[in-house]
């Protein structure tokens, strides 16, 4: 199953994906293992029309682990664990993990992770080029004079 | 209380948040509330020196929603919504959130959002450039040929 665009106009578009507990129906393809629909992960730009990110649902059932190492050219990698207990290394560097871990990881970090708990663990990994930030949030920000109504 | 960089490496840094019941400690300050220390929401880019990308967790109280509407120049928005029910409007179309609910707006969506339930709202918000990504997740991976060991 892969994520739907539940919802659009001009300038958003919307996807339903359900509460965690739904994500391990999702399946999606990578380079790494061709021909095989991983299960449980899903990515979200085509779906929401990214440009500028690229952000995956994931889930890691209890035992599990990721079977290689890999690392980027040119994508900065956030990490950000909701729940269940892990550990994600990063060069050899072991971090603990569980819900509310953040671990950014820049392009020639070498990584993998697992789960060492006895629950799923689901994350969300997003994606973006490093360096292509420009301005800070609130520098990029533009206040509408239109009162909010509902 | 602003996110800690709780541990890092040559190519990565980490920052544990907590759960999400912990976020309502964290607070920020906003250029459109000059003096003002926004409570329930946190920036991560600084403590995870992210250089591609910005996120933001956040809580709205029940009954609270945003007083203002705001777009951006150049910046792509990803609200990734975690816990609660709402609604987001963008350019006056509404849309109904809840657990897993990913809304993806373009700079010049005009937005504001709300919670309409009787919990705390929990997500994510991540900004990216718009047009920076330049390769796929997949084809900008690079595999390891060293085996994972723990």
């Amino acid at each position: 199953m892969k994520p739907e665009t539940t919802q659009s106009g001009k300038n958003y578009a919307v996807s339903q994906l359900g509460p965690t507990d739904n994500w391990h129906q999702f399946t999606c393809e990578v380079s790494a293992l061709p021909g095989i629909q991983v299960p449980g992960k899903a990515f979200l730009a085509a779906a929401l029309r990214m440009t500028g990110m690229e952000i995956s649902v994931n889930v890691m059932p209890p035992g599990s682990g990721m079977p290689f190492r890999h690392r980027h050219q040119r994508h900065e990698e956030t990490y950000f664990f909701l729940s269940g207990r892990g550990q994600i290394q990063i060069d050899g560097e072991v971090v603990d993990v569980q819900p509310g871990s953040v671990v950014c990881i820049q392009p020639n970090g070498d990584r993998a992770w697992r789960n060492t708990g006895t629950e799923p663990m689901h994350y969300i990994v997003i994606q973006a080029t490093v360096d292509s930030l420009e301005n800070t949030t609130t520098e990029d920000g533009i206040l509408s004079s239109r009162a909010v109504t509902w």
